[in-house]
Parts: structure tokens; sequence; C-alpha cells
């Protein structure tokens, strides 16, 4: 960010008075410009007791498997978002049930929502996203292929979930700690 | 928005290929310009058993009483930004707890969530952005004042859950529909 979305004019970082963190102010119209978080909206979808992943066609991570999820879009609710996402990513309409996960990634400025799914239509294929898409038994899952540590840790926590007849909530913050992804559980 | 963050050049509004929703475009550089919801992070907070407000000492809603609750930073979780305003607007230290709710606010491009906490030390006192703070108990709550119905919806069903011995998650979209503000529970 170096100019003004307001004016065209460029920017300056300070902390403005009464605040504590560095913003981009503008050097002429003096606009701050706040950045904050953005929302992934994401949903495992279970099928014929099998879970619905998609091989990623775009970077980053291309030719790695995960469940639907992306970038929450203005004026739609995060199971909305999920909801679009497993469409245009496994053309799938399903129904969105309970939140399964919150995950913030610190470092990359992003929090992961995701809800538990299941098929509102029987059917599903390969939206531009994907590269390809499948339904695994947990046995099958493969694990070493798995897009990012949120994904792994969603597809855990729901498989374990559903092990014990439950439906909880779980929390994980992952960041960088000393060159390395730490995660904790919440 | 009207000019380019990186290179300060008109931006004009259309749909890129591939994509579906009108979006910021640079006239010069090409770079698209997505605009995402925010998160706003709240807890409410209970203490001998009453709950924490504070009167709202700034626009929108300046005068009308709230649980803490602001915009999250990069680089901080949703429970570490729920605690960071609760010291920033009622000098609480607190002890955050179980997820209370999502709100889902459409038209204003926010997601409201908000946790359950407890002080971690005693005391507290009025932050800059407060006029006032308070302990509540239930029947004191000054509902004809709440600032926001994101705030009604989560003291109530914080009440509610206390009542009952449980501590659920609850979710809500609000958005304006044929001219009134609309709420659904989810
Ligand atoms: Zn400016
Ligand atoms: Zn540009």
């Amino acid at each position: 960010m170096s100019f003004c979305p307001n004016c065209g004019q460029p920017l300056t970082r300070k902390i403005p008075p009464g605040d504590h963190l560095l913003r981009y102010v503008c050097t002429a119209c003096g606009t701050i410009h706040y950045q904050n978080p953005r929302i992934i909206a994401g949903c495992v979808i279970e099928t014929e007791g099998k879970l619905l992943l998609c091989k990623r066609a775009i970077e980053p991570r291309l030719g790695y498997w995960t469940h639907p999820a992306g970038f929450m879009e203005n004026g739609e609710s995060v199971a909305q978002g999920a909801a679009r996402e497993a469409m245009e990513e496994a053309l799938a309409k399903v129904k969105i049930g309970s939140l399964l996960s919150i995950v913030n990634v610190l470092h990359a400025h992003q929090v992961h929502i995701t809800y538990r799914a299941t098929l509102a239509e029987p059917g599903y294929g390969v939206g531009v996203e994907s590269l390809e898409t499948r339904l695994y038994d947990e046995a099958e899952i493969p694990w070493q292929d798995i897009a990012f540590l949120s994904v792994r840790f969603a597809l855990q926590r729901y498989l374990e979930d559903r092990r014990l007849g439950v439906e909880r909530m779980h929390g994980q913050d992952i960041d960088w700690q000393h060159g390395k992804l730490v995660t904790t559980e919440r």
C-alpha cells in the first residue's frame, strides 16, 4: 500500500494520535487507512460417510488437498461464504451445519472459520479452482498432501468428534515463532 | 475507494474475467482490489454475577451501552482482540472463555465474534472510548439503551445460557430487507 485510495497521493506510516499501532496515513488528505484480518470461510462436507476434498488448481499449495474454503465476500454471511466456496470448488450444493473450527493464522492476517456440511443434493464435480475432487474414507485421507495446517486441524477434529458422536467447536492459533510455525489449540 | 493503493492512478469498477462480482480494478496497473468483511471482536465480562458494560463515548451510538468490542487488528487472534478491547474500553484485564456468538451484519460488511470472559484481576475503569463503565445485575441491564442489535443478542443469549447452566455458541444474521433491519437466528 503506497498511495491513498481516497485522493491518490502518497501514504506514510505513522502512529496516529491516541493510537498504538503504525498505520498508513495520507500525506495529503490525512485519511488513516486501517488494515484488518480477512476471513476464510470453509466447510467439511460429509456424504455417505466420506469427506469431499478438492485438489487445488491454484497457488498457494497447488496440487494439495483441501476442503472447500476461500475469502468471505461483502454481503454474505460466513456460512453463505462457505456454501458458495463448496459450489465454486466442488460444484456441490451443501447444507451448512454446526460450527467446527476457528483458526487464527496470525502471520497471514487471516481467520479460518469452518462449518460442518452435508450435500443438499446428490452429486459434485470439479470447479475451475480444482484439479480433481474426491470422496475420501477416513482411512484414505491423504494426510501427507493436505494444503494447509488449518485444513488438517479441521479434518482431524471433525473425524475425532464424529467418532465420539459430538459436534464441538475447536480453536487454534498458528503463528511464526523463532523461525518456525507454532500451533496452539485454544 | 477512487485511486489505486499500488500506483495512485484512478480505479474503475468491473467484473474481472472468471469472477462474478464488481471489483475495484486499476486503470493503469490492472491490480484488482478486493474488499472483504471485517471482524468485530468482543467479550461479555462477568464478575460477581454481574456484567461489565461500557457507555460509548464515540459515534456511532454515542451514549448507548455495549460490552467491550472493536475492530480486530492484524497480528492478533480474535480472542486477543476481544481482550484488548476490554482493556481499552473498560481498563479490565480479562480471561477469555468460550465462544458465545457469531453475528453476521451483512449490510455493514462486519462479522461480530463475541466470547465469554471473566476478570483476570479485580478492578476496572473507564477507557478513552467510554463515558462510563458499570457492573449490571441481570435485572438492571438497560435494554432500551443497548448500542447495537448484535450486543443485545449476545447479552440475551449469555443470560439465557447462564440460567440453563450451559455455554452454547449462537449465530445470527442481520440485514436490511425491504427497508427494515431483519434478524435471523442460525
Ligand atoms: Zn488521501
Ligand atoms: Zn494501479
